[in-house]
């Protein structure tokens, strides 16, 4: 990834040895990482000018959208993209060492964690009692000071910053399971050539046709829009904001175009930024 | 809610006291109300034959849609919406009867809903140790275990079911938060008038127009789509299911005619079910 930005301070959604941190150690090599307690207050940061860039999840191929963090890009900051991160998600059984899998009678880990290892835990431990935790790094802290019985799901990040041992590694349900995080910082990101732009709208009435004539602009210039998606408005159940994705960067010509056909289309249209899209290579 | 069928027998995301209970207490007034571990083990238990309703949660105002839903919508189950209902979301602060509020030294409760109270939290018990809980129920049992020092963040049904005293009332975020649920069942309902339907569709290719064609389709016949969503396929990350919720019945001719126009768009269409809108006086 020598492309990226190495930014000094980069502000995650911690505790360190979550996903948040792994997303944060694609982002700086040298720089400081500093954790939150929320995606909201990582964003706080960077615009406080305690970070110079925060990380925040946004989609997981499993789960969907992060909806907190859909929520903060429409309506809280004023931040833009500047690249996009693909993290995989491999969950691990974690335990103290020395800890033979059959004595593991209670696993901790977050309630979310529990429902994408299913089908490991009705297969290998039925009778465990689950315990809830915070974040899978909690779940490991409190797994190591019990007395031999218990494990937990966690990374293996966690598992090392802990001294815990892994016990079986990818355990999740679905071997496939990736998180994309955003870099959010302030100023606009040059062109790459291989971008992608994300944008945010709403109409001023529920019209048939509305979604229908900005997808339109897109098709008549053969944009690719990869991804579309609504967010219920905070004001009234069943009123929307749309979100879409396309390929293009907002500085080029063609693209600042279709953003000018669309604009008058809407109540309100926000560009939350144009961003390097992520290769597998990175 | 005169008009809704009394099913015999509700099958709902458990324990007793969370949600799902209070959206299964909606559904039936004199049947069963069996709670399950999961909303994929709630339509496994319709499917089967053990309940006569399956109820899942599908959207939240402020959360978004329910991921695990849409996947068992899209992937798993053949069966047909019947009904939505949409439930107020009210968290509230349970002591041990007698607590004082300024003894309160742990509040546990499902992380989601920490997430939903953090203003109340910051204000009133900054220094209060979170502990995470599995549901809202099981924060109460856990809180009501302890010695006077704990509370939990729950429904007022967890408290009376497990006798405990609401210091706080309403103490989340946002007033205004409902969640939508969704009555799984056999068999297609009759149209009402007032109907909506649910559908979920794939293109071959990520071709650019590929949705606009669709939505043109709803447009040109004045229907209205209510809520337009992409969720990633399982297979492949950045393709994407689109779900649409537009007003009109399956069974009616306009609607038949407008899902005919659609269906050789698509790769794939699949018709969650058609079903009365919710009204506030439900």
């Amino acid at each position: 990834m020598a492309s990226t930005p190495d930014w000094a301070r980069v502000a995650y959604l911690g505790p360190p040895g979550t996903f948040g941190e792994l997303a944060a150690l694609r982002a700086t090599t040298n720089g400081e990482r500093l954790p939150f307690p929320s995606h909201a207050a990582v964003a706080a940061a960077v615009e406080g000018g305690k970070a110079d860039a925060g990380i925040v999840a946004i989609e997981n191929s499993i789960s969907g959208s992060v909806a907190e963090t859909l929520d903060i890009l429409i309506h809280d900051t004023n931040l833009e993209v500047q690249r996009e991160l693909v993290v995989p998600v491999v969950h691990n059984l974690v335990v103290r060492p020395g800890t033979p899998g059959d004595s593991v009678k209670v696993i901790y880990s977050h309630p979310q964690v529990f429902g994408q290892c299913r089908r490991f835990l009705e297969q290998c431990y039925p009778a465990a009692q689950l315990e809830a935790s915070l974040s899978t790094t909690d779940a490991v802290d409190h797994a190591l000071r019990r007395d031999g019985d218990a494990a937990a799901i966690a990374t293996e990040r966690a598992a090392e910053l802990y001294g815990g041992e892994i016990l079986s590694r990818g355990i999740q349900d679905v071997a496939n399971n990736v998180t994309r995080f955003l870099v959010l910082g302030t100023g606009k990101t040059a062109p790459t050539g291989r971008d992608r732009t994300s944008i945010a709208f709403t109409f001023a009435e529920d019209r048939p046709g509305a979604l229908a004539s900005v997808l339109n602009e897109f098709a008549a210039r053969s944009i690719n829009c990869t991804k579309i998606e609504s967010r219920p408005t905070r004001e009234v159940f069943g009123e929307y904001v749309f979100l879409i994705d396309f390929e293009g960067h907002q500085l080029e010509p063609a693209y600042r175009d279709v953003l000018d056909a669309v604009r008058p289309l809407c109540a309100k249209l926000k560009v939350f930024g144009s961003y390097p899209r992520w290769r597998t290579d990175d």
